[in-house]
C-alpha cells in the first residue's frame, strides 16, 4: 500500500533493538484518513469471504479494526491484555510475550463474543514475532470459530511472525512488509 | 441520541456498585455502525469550531474518537494509561483514579502530539466521576492548547463528573445521560 509506505518513510523512527516507532500516525496519534484507506484495503482483499466479525487486540489494533469493520459492516471485538490471568470460566485466554517490553500478558476475550459459527478476520497494527497475533488465533480456536484471514498494517518481515503464521496456513495480508531497518532511519521494504 | 439509548436499554447490564456494562457494543465488542452514527452526532454538534485534533484515552475511547475524527477529517491522539509515572521530560501526564478498579493510573501523552495552536475536542466513552476526562483536560492545559468541547458517549448523570466539567465551563455533549440505574436492569435516562 503505497500511501502507507510513504508515510512510514516520512515519519517512522528507527530505534535501537530493531524498534520501529510509528507514533505519529498509528500507535499514539492516529491518521484517520490513512486508517480509512487501510480499512478499505483490508476489506477489499478479504471481502469474498463471509466475514461476520473482526477480532483485534487493544490498544493500537482498534483503529484499523474499526475502519475495516465499517467497510465490511461487521462488529469488532477487541481482546484485552492483562498482567495475570485471574481465572474466569467466562473468558478465552492465551499468553503473549512482548519482546519489546519483556513482559508476558494474558490476552482475553469474553466467551459470549466469539461463537462457533463466526467467520473471523483478525486485524492488528504490527506483526513482529507474532506473539499477539498467535494468541488471538488460539483464542478463536478455543471458541471453534473459523479464521478466514489475518490483516496486518506493518509486518517486520525480518522477524519470524509472518513466517510462522503463513506456515500455519493462514491467509495473511500485510499492507507494508519491511525487509530491513537500520539506524539512522534506513527502512527497506520487501518487493 | 435515540439509537444509542435503545441499544443501552436492550443490551446494557446493571451490576452491583452502580456499574453499567456495555461490553456488547462499546467496551469489548464494538458496534461499528452505531459508532459511525456516534461520530456523526459529535461532529455535527461541534463542527462550527475549527477543531484540528481529537484527544481520547485508551482503550474504549478510541473507536468513538476515530469515527468522529473521520467525520471531521482530523487526527486522533489517544492518551496512554500507565501504572506509575517513570518521569520523562517528553510527556505530559496527569493522574486519574478509577473508582471501579480502585487504581490510580498516570495518563500520558507525548508532548510532540499536542501543540499550543491546537483546537481540541475531547472524546470518551464514559463519564462517571470524571477522573479520566479531567486528566485529559489537565494534559491539554499543560500544552497550552485550547479545548473546544467534550463529547461523551454515556454519562452517568447521577455521579459528579458531568457537574464538575460543566462547572468548569466546558461545552459538554453526552449522547446518553443516565439519571438512575438499579438492579435488575432498570435504566432511566435524563429528559
Amino acid at each position: 500500500m503505497q500511501l502507507l509506505k510513504q508515510k512510514i518513510l516520512n515519519e517512522a523512527e528507527v530505534l535501537p533493538g530493531n524498534i520501529l516507532k510509528v507514533d505519529s500516525f498509528l500507535n499514539h496519534q492516529l491518521d484517520t484518513m490513512l486508517l480509512v484507506e487501510i480499512g478499505k484495503a483490508f476489506a477489499n482483499y478479504f471481502k469474498q469471504h463471509n466475514i461476520n466479525k473482526i477480532v483485534t487486540i487493544e490498544s493500537s489494533g482498534i483503529a484499523a479494526a474499526v475502519t475495516t469493520g465499517i467497510e465490511l459492516k461487521v462488529p469488532v471485538v477487541f481482546a484485552r491484555k492483562q498482567k495475570s490471568l485471574t481465572t474466569h470460566s467466562d473468558v478465552y485466554s492465551a499468553p503473549a510475550h512482548s519482546y519489546t517490553k519483556q513482559v508476558t500478558n494474558e490476552v482475553i476475550v469474553k466467551k459470549q463474543f466469539i461463537l462457533p459459527t463466526d467467520q473471523i478476520l483478525i486485524i492488528d497494527d504490527f506483526l513482529a514475532q507474532g506473539e499477539a497475533t498467535m494468541a488471538l488465533t488460539k483464542i478463536i480456536q478455543q471458541a471453534d470459530a473459523n479464521i478466514v484471514g489475518i490483516g496486518i498494517v506493518i509486518e517486520k518481515a525480518f522477524q519470524d511472525g509472518g513466517k510462522k503464521l503463513r506456515a500455519a496456513g493462514y491467509d495473511l495480508l500485510s499492507l507494508a512488509r519491511i525487509k530491513t531497518i537500520s539506524s539512522p532511519n534506513q527502512i527497506i521494504f520487501e518487493d
